[in-house]
């Protein structure tokens, strides 16, 4: 792509190796507690599980509550555990997620559904969803357990509400912000406040990097979704047009349609449908979205949260774990280039 | 059948009625909160999740955290809220067996799977359980949300385990009660004793509850599974045969199983590996398990856990409340004749 990168801070080019950096010694305490808790008598619960948990996944969610301690001088344990706990809710997504997409590929690898079935993969999920219920109450904080247990209804009413506008090609853009805001957002939103909680820190504390959390996730799925679009991209183990094949809507469809001629509402209402899935299709669908600067203006988009995420977080003093946690959020607006 | 039913108390016969009539206040409290927390914005959760809420289930599970409150003197209403939080997990649980096992009728009529789809069922059971963890935080007991998030483990892990042994005829009795121990009656056991910790009674009267819902629990699904195998069976809106044309292994197969000639044991294989699902093979099943007592051995297995059941509340006062969930013990596992 040719748009200008805007970056943020640093001349560099953005990478997510400070924060990687910063909560090392705490991931390992994390990585621990997970495969503790993975565990099962029945050994198919830890061989699918841990199929996923070990996959090459970034464990974003997880260094995000790291990182937020981080921020705000936590020097306590608690977090490990409950960013443990995080992980599993999303693990538990996944699994779901490729069982109602009927997904065959994650991260470059087969899906637990199609190596176990659907049915082993509800099931695992279902005990990893559990398991992070009860992680949360072994640590006993009554306002983190309505924190993930709120952002877990929302997740799953956001998944049923992308479920319902799936292959609707008049999708408008705010309902789709509100689906990526809760299947998405929520999630990396409750992964900060808690830190916040642990570290009993006050409300605007807790706000501040709910804030950070949730425009991050939003610039990141926005990201995610104009990748689909980017022929060259490897990055994330994502394959540029599975979304387009899916007929997935997302916001590099929506303003390609928007602002098409008819023609091209046409062309997209087809593919939408599921009657555009050949390499000649995607191929016409790249050079429509190039056309309309769709990919480009969802970047634009996803630069607007990510400098809001980076403001969140100006109330906290300046150093390392800000730092890098600004970059994160540079890394994430820039995967695309 | 022609076994001869052991009255465990009373001449007439045995009913639901008594506990029914023990928690109808109780129940229309419970509703109001089940009906007011599956409210979505999402048009569709509302919708299935009521088909399958609304649909004819006897609310079971929320009616043995009443009657245990009442046996036990609670006078709060804590245990509405806590009621309707046992029925969503119940009630994801269904949702995902469902499509687990992709069953297309329950309780005479079409399942969510089939009218809505499996993706809607994983997701929308998702949201129940998500649901049902929100409303014990609300009432704040970290001991309840410790019983009930270890009980969501432990069925997760039975459905799991259920679903290893699948189809496999050598499936000892054993390993049968730990599944449906996990599966089956760890969600009743937790029903009944968190009204113990909603009513802040001594652990003696937990575990004691605990009890009578386990026992209930194995010996409620014991009857289920011999049901499969009574051909007049209408009960519970199951049809007999299901679970045979399912290949699912039970307690009746388990015993003709074992106690059968080597034919017999080459029948029950083909059964069980799917290769025996007419009707003229489930006669044949319904033969042998009447010439091996299966179906008749089963259910005093049943009786046995019943009794159990009924022992473990003797240490409570006599009365209404203790009649009542004596003659639903009665009633379940007397359900096959």
């Amino acid at each position: 792509m040719s748009a200008s990168v805007h970056r943020l801070h640093t001349d560099r080019q953005p990478s997510l190796e400070p924060m990687l950096s910063l909560v090392a010694p705490d991931m390992n305490a994390v990585n621990d507690v997970i495969l503790g808790r993975m565990r099962s008598d029945i050994p198919l619960i830890p061989e699918l599980a841990g199929h996923l948990i070990a996959g090459g996944g970034k464990r974003m969610r997880p260094m995000l509550t790291l990182a937020s301690a981080r921020l705000i001088g936590y020097t306590g344990t608690r977090h490990h555990r409950l960013a443990a706990a995080v992980e599993f809710i999303h693990t538990a997504t996944l699994l779901h997620d490729d069982v109602v997409d009927g997904s065959d590929l994650r991260r470059g690898r087969r899906t637990a559904n199609i190596i176990w079935g659907n049915p082993a993969s509800v099931l695992v999920g279902d005990f990893l969803f559990s398991r992070s219920f009860e992680l949360m109450v072994e640590d006993g904080s009554l306002k983190v357990l309505k924190i993930l247990s709120n952002a877990s209804a929302v997740i799953a009413e956001g998944e049923v509400n992308q479920l319902t506008a799936a292959r609707q090609v008049e999708l408008p853009e705010d309902r789709y912000l509100d689906i990526i805001g809760a299947k998405t957002a929520a999630l990396f939103a409750a992964a900060c406040r808690i830190a916040a909680v642990v570290a009993e820190r006050p409300d605007a504390d807790e706000a501040a990097l709910d804030a950070y959390g949730r425009n991050l996730g939003i610039a990141f799925q926005l990201v995610d979704d104009a990748i689909d679009y980017v022929s060259d991209a490897g990055t994330m183990g994502k394959d540029a047009g599975d979304d387009f094949r899916e007929g997935k809507m997302t916001l590099p469809v929506i303003l390609a349609h928007a602002r098409g001629s008819a023609d091209d509402r046409k062309f997209w209402k087809d593919a939408v449908e599921g009657r555009r899935v050949s390499d000649a299709d995607f191929a016409h669908a790249i050079t429509l979205v190039r056309q309309t600067r769709a990919v480009d203006d969802t970047l634009a988009r996803a630069r607007h949260y990510g400098q809001r995420a980076i403001d969140a977080i100006a109330r906290f003093g300046a150093g390392q774990a800000r730092d890098a946690m600004v970059e994160a959020v540079e890394f994430a607006v820039s995967r695309a280039y």
